[in-house]
């Protein structure tokens, strides 16, 4: 939706860059969100982006660099913007975003810009920095309101009034704390509004607060906040100190970003980590080519079981025909199962002590689908037998060895595929690795063991 | 997380029950918030969930009610309230909630529940009730702050004070609307705060209010907010007028749900719709036999296939064996290639428009990719070929053969599993469905065709 509307807006802005006045082109860009702006910048060519960008005043540059989410875009408006500008864009950004900044300035110019940019702000966002993006530490604001719990109501919002910034935005929770500043309790702007004057925050405020640490895992905070509802979440240091806050719609992306990891992840590549059209082609052949290639290596050992059986397939040439439509039924089975469990993992439904009743229920659930295809693909055979005479030699026996084999291969397939995400996260891996590819090359090469076994003893004396 | 404190929980409030007195257990039940209340509800058997639930007051039911997320525990909670009680959690609930509520209640005893809630409160759920349930009009709640574009700050305070209910919840925006309930604007409770009582809201407003029809769909809705960063978002009606609102942390939830929903038909099932421990066994394995068993008889076609080219595989067995690697590398490389596709169509980054893009973006990749394949299976055959005499006859033209099928197979899976998804929306369908199976089952029979061909040509006159 929003690219569609952007490329018409990158026409109009292209037109107007010809030929109508710079007036009309503010105009135009004055009407537009900054995620507007962000799209639209990605659909201009690098000139027209420098030439776009600096009709803006600095916090909204600040606020539109934030929605810029394609690195290629990022670095050359990055690229645009002198160094003192760019001190000045990283004060008004709030202080996570102008630590996400910080990091995409190149390595050669970040310790100029960090120099013109003022003290206080320096200093926080060098604290930012020490923590991995990717945990609380790493995903929270410094901005935030508090007020002390022995103050008055008139006492906070007189504080709130002085202390409030436009950098600050949303203020969702404001944090009551204590003389050391831990957290014992929030208020809302509503409260201050509804209450007199004179009550003490200590008696209003709402005392079921949550706070995360810093080193905690995004994953496990996107759970929290979304169990619990929450708009806003406040992260304490090491001695339970109010430290800084993190935002729903900074959670909201984090919840799509780790669906999208799993998601390339099971299919058998590895995460993009930038939108499909904007990545590098040479970069997007890498992440796919290791694990195909891992996997293409894996499905040699297929070849060289076959190789084993060699002699029973040239006695009963029938068997190789069988064998795709064999082994992909346990890979089907195997890929089902593997998203099922990788899904419920990362939603925090199933854990890792659930292996047992999990695996209890996947044992019965292969069985059944076994079942059902065997029956299905026994009744193939003797059809194709009676209406064009396909196999002729010991139709029954042959449908009885693809039967037992595929209530074999799908049990096994089905067994394999949901007991994989818990042997990787087990280990410490990653339970998204067990993609369906994965799964169906495991469940390719003992599947042809087991079909080759079954036919041996099913065709002994006959076929084989 | 959560699932682990509930179940310790649970072992608490089942000793309390067997031995403590009932004013121990209130305490206890106390202390927790709605969402650990109903998780730890879900590890109790049905008698003990009657024992425990009657406990809370009628609010705290409904919002504990609201958090009980598998039916069979929800369906065993109402059974055992009572007509009048159930009457009473209904209209405690915010609209929303009320009409999920409602639609949960057998129909047998609907009626004679909704014929006790109070009218105000039934002519607002049947309302919602009209919009399908993935729509904004079956996601927005009607509870929500509006005060007239007219007002000034004082009157503003004063009608915010009087509408303000419990069941509101948080605030977020408030709306600014015209004599004929049109949304112009909205302000925060912070404005309300810092600007003088005398200003008129038409001077402090915030006019970059996002408003969404009632028949929008939610995954569309979910796009806007994350794209807007928005906290809530305003529903308006056909005539434009104000509706209802819906909340971030709704779309937490349609985020999850609907990548969920992606991610189970990409392993080639139904959607399950519920947690995977809790769906019911018989519904789970009917969700997934559906399509195992269109994928089996669509794989059957592999054995139609190979039946044809039956006499290349009689005179070179050597064929056979190569088949099982050469057809899972096709639907290896369809894989990945469907899944990152359905992910950035799913994220609104690659649009039916793009398709032609996207081939010639797939097409490249495949090729490139083919060709790595092709490499490591060619070195494979020679290197096996060197060390033990595995392929006495033509390894360099059986080599060439298993190069080239790959490079052609792998080029025209990727091809299809990148193309099927853009086919399969044009057509009207979840893309989601061209799940890695699907596709790996399409580029199997194409792709024992595209090798026993390439064999016909390569090995004509020597093996063949």
């Amino acid at each position: 939706m929003s690219d569609d509307h952007a490329s018409d807006r990158g026409d109009a802005v292209r037109a107007l860059i010809d030929t109508g006045t710079e007036a009309d082109l503010r105009m135009f860009l004055a009407g537009l969100s900054p995620q507007e702006v962000a799209d639209l910048l990605e659909t201009l060519d690098d000139e027209q982006r420098e030439h776009v960008f600096p009709l803006f005043d600095t916090p909204r540059q600040a606020s539109v660099l934030r929605e810029v989410d394609t690195e290629t875009s990022r670095d050359s408006l990055i690229a645009a913007i002198p160094d003192d500008q760019l001190a000045d864009i990283v004060e008004h950004a709030a202080s996570d975003d102008a630590a996400d900044l910080v990091e995409s300035i190149p390595e050669e110019r970040r310790e100029r810009v960090l120099d013109e940019v003022e003290d206080e702000e320096r200093a926080a966002i060098e604290d930012l920095q020490r923590y991995a993006p990717d945990t609380a530490g790493g995903l929270m604001q410094k901005e935030l309101l508090k007020v002390r719990i022995d103050q008055t109501v008139a006492e906070a919002v007189e504080t709130i009034r002085r202390e409030w910034e436009p950098k600050i935005g949303e203020v969702y929770d404001i944090y009551v704390v204590d003389a050391d500043g831990r957290v014992q309790g929030r208020v809302r702007n509503r409260h201050l509004i509804i209450h007199p004057p004179h009550r003490r925050i200590a008696e209003i405020m709402l005392k079921d607060v949550r706070t995360v640490p810093v080193t905690m895992d995004q994953e496990k905070i996107a759970e929290i906040v979304q169990d619990y509802d929450l708009s806003s979440v406040a992260v304490v240091d090491e001695h339970d100190r109010l430290a800084g806050r993190i935002l729903v719609d900074d959670i909201v992306d984090v919840i799509e970003e780790e669906a999208t990891e799993d998601i390339h992840k099971m299919g058998g590549s590895e995460a993009l980590g930038e939108p499909y059209l904007h990545v590098r082609f040479r970069s997007m052949v890498q992440k796919r080519a290791g694990w195909l290639a891992i996997l293409f290596v894996g499905e040699t050992l297929t070849a060289s079981a076959m190789t084993y059986f060699e002699d029973e397939m040239r006695r009963a040439i029938v068997l190789g025909m069988f064998t795709p439509l064999i082994i992909s039924s346990g890979g089907n089975s195997g890929s089902q199962a593997t998203s099922l469990i990788i899904r419920a993992m990362a939603l925090g439904e199933v854990r890792l002590a659930d292996w047992w009743r999990v695996m209890r229920r996947e044992l019965f659930a292969g069985f059944s689908l076994g079942c059902i295809l065997a029956v299905i693909g026994m009744s193939r055979i003797m059809l194709w037998h009676e209406l064009f005479g396909t196999y002729p030699d010991y139709p029954l026996l042959l449908a009885v060895t693809v039967g037992l084999s595929l209530i074999g291969i799908v049990t096994w397939g089905t067994l394999a595929g949901s007991m994989l995400p818990f042997l990787l996260r087990r280990l410490g891996f990653d339970p998204a690795h067990s993609s369906a590819p994965f799964v169906a090359t495991l469940v390719d090469v003992s599947g042809l063991v087991i079909y080759f076994v079954v036919a041996m003893y099913v065709l002994k004396g006959t076929l084989l």
